[in-house]
Parts: structure tokens; C-alpha cells; sequence
């Protein structure tokens, strides 16, 4: 059985948009920055199946100060979502009160009040100057809404992963996120409507 | 409970190495072809933590034909290694008459007489011109020895992943790995000498 410790401990977070967006690369740094540097357990998943097809993609981290007996994201704290199908199909995987994060250049429905909306895509295409590296600055933003990631691990391990000669626009894509981040005030955001669990 | 079938239909393989070599790459391709193209259930997973260290980086890949309760591999089909390290590791994860498939650029001690050995890194670089894409070749080398993938997805899937430009050169290696894997007789492989549950 599970120690109440435990079971708080355990951090999920899901990157979910198209395929080509980059989720699994930036789901790969993520778990690497949380891992091999900053020396947490963490479990990252990409699953397939049928019920996978119709313009979703995702890619999971799990985190926790223990070993993880179970490596799928169950109840997320976390969800990014780069388009509308992801953000419509997995907004009902999150916690009560977790971090519903959009890329508000692509997702226009939006599920719930509570949520954080940055124009990620926007943001890499005319500051950037490369659409590609939308996922950069999204990880960038979550690295800093997740609050679980040493920020500056996070970019050793992005630098560690990306192909040579771009690390310099990744890195800028990276702090952008993070820039955009640090003017969300999430102590501020609307509560869940329904959210009896909630309370610790 | 689950049926006889079900558990003999899980398939699960371990690329492993050292961090650099393109094991996750590699993983998430083969994922890619038999979930998205080939249309099964796949599970594809990095676990890091303490345990990770020490020159030695794996990736996994769980396939099924029905839903994957268990995404980590708890008895491996097939275990590439990459490095001499990670083959000493990860030899013992194999099943009685699982496959090994080592690099013999780069692990010399064997732990058993039932191997299988390619040069991957040889190939790689004096052949394709860039030892980079070694786990490429391995894949092409993989995909057929495992026979749970169909190449020609292999090889789209591969495509879809590798940067622009890069495409001859990636389809070169995986067609190389794979003619490799055509010369090895697996049937005639030695049995394994301790192997008590092998016989179906």
C-alpha cells in the first residue's frame, strides 16, 4: 500500500498536439533534465493504438522522489495541449485542479476558464523565427509551470539532445517559454468547478 | 487473468547502450511502425533513476495485439546492446531463448554462445560514411530479426523522423542492418543452456 507521501510525490504531465509538432522530443528533455540531472525517478511513455488515430499525438513524463511502479500518466497534474483534438479529447485526464496549458496560435475552443493559453506557435514563428520550435518554447513554459525541473538542467539537456548548429534557437526558444511563464499567475487562475478531491 | 494468448502474443525488445548512440531515436521509430502504420498496440518507454548510471542508456519497446496493461518489459524477446556495459546489465532481462544482438564494433566479452553478432558502428561508418547512424542500422537489423514489423513501414516511419536531408542516408543504414540480419540462421542458433520455461 501506499504512503500518503507517496502518492502526492507522483507528478504526470502529458504533452499532446499532432504528430510533427515535437511532443516526444520535448517529452525526451523533459524526462532527461528531471532524471539524469536533477536525479528524480521519472518514467517517459509514448503508447499507440487505435484509439491513438485522428490528429493526437502524446507523449508522457512521470515523476516521483520514489521508484514509479506504473509508468502511464493515471490522473494528470499537467496537460499541454498544441491543438484543438488533444485539448478536447484529454482535458477530462486532468486533476481537478491541474494545469490546462494551450497553444492559444492553434487551440480556439477552450474547455474550461481555468486554463493558461500562450500562443507558443506564434511566439516561435515570427520571434524565433521557426515554427518548428514551438515545442522549445512550450517546454520552456512548463519546465517553469511545473515547477519540477531545475531550469537550467532543463536546457543542459535540451542542449544535450538537439541536432548541432541549432542549439542557439533553441535555447532562445526555451527562455521565451520560461519568459512567458513567469507572467501566469497561477495562484490566481479560476478553481475547478467540480473538484471535491481537491483539497490537501 | 489474462489468457494463454495474450501472454505469448507480448512481444518486448530493450535497445540499450550508451546515451549519444541514438537508442531512444531508434526505439520510438520501431514503435512508430508497428503502432501508427502497422496498426498494433505499442508501449514505448525511457525510465531513468538512480539505477540508470553508468554508461548505459535503454529504451523499450512492448508490442501487443491487444491493449498493453504493463508498458515496461519484464522478460525481453530481444535485447540489443550497444556497449559492452549495457550487455553485462542487461543480459539476465532476457528470456531463456530470447534474441541478443550485440555491436561487435564495440562489446568484445559475450556472456553466452547464443548471440548475435553485426558491426554496427563498423558498417556505419565505413560503409554509410557517418558512424552516427549505427542505430540505424541495428533498427534494419531488429526489424527483421524481430519479424513484429513490416520494413516498409520501418522505413516509412523511419522518414517521417530524421531530419530533412538526412533521409538517403538513414534509408541507407536501415537496408544495410536489415541485408545483415537476412545472412544470420536464427533457428540454428545455440539453445540457451538454462531454459526450463522455453519449450511452449
Amino acid at each position: 500500500m501506499k504512503t500518503q507521501r507517496e502518492k502526492h510525490d507522483r507528478y504526470e504531465v502529458r504533452f499532446s498536439g499532432s504528430g510533427g509538432q515535437g511532443l516526444i522530443t520535448a517529452a525526451v528533455v523533459f524526462a532527461e533534465a528531471v532524471g539524469v540531472y536533477d536525479g528524480k525517478h521519472v518514467c517517459q511513455t509514448q503508447s499507440y493504438g487505435p484509439e491513438a488515430r485522428g490528429g493526437k499525438s502524446k507523449a508522457e513524463v512521470v515523476i516521483s522522489d520514489y521508484p514509479i511502479d506504473y509508468p502511464k500518466a493515471l490522473e494528470l497534474d499537467l496537460l499541454l495541449a498544441m491543438n484543438q483534438a488533444a485539448c478536447d479529447a484529454y482535458f477530462f485526464d486532468l486533476k481537478a485542479n491541474g494545469l490546462l496549458v494551450v497553444d492559444s496560435t492553434l487551440v480556439e475552443q477552450y474547455p474550461t476558464s481555468r486554463i493558461i493559453s500562450i500562443p507558443f506557435t506564434q511566439i516561435a514563428k515570427e520571434e524565433i523565427g521557426r515554427e518548428l520550435v514551438a515545442n522549445m518554447v512550450a517546454l520552456g513554459a512548463i519546465g517553469l509551470l511545473s515547477g519540477r525541473v531545475d531550469l537550467a538542467n532543463l536546457e543542459t539537456a535540451l542542449l544535450a539532445r538537439v541536432p548541432k548548429g541549432t542549439e542557439e534557437m533553441n535555447s532562445k526558444a526555451l527562455r521565451r517559454g520560461i519568459e512567458e511563464a513567469k507572467k501566469i499567475d497561477v495562484q490566481n487562475l479560476p478553481r475547478a468547478v467540480m473538484s471535491e478531491e481537491e483539497e490537501l
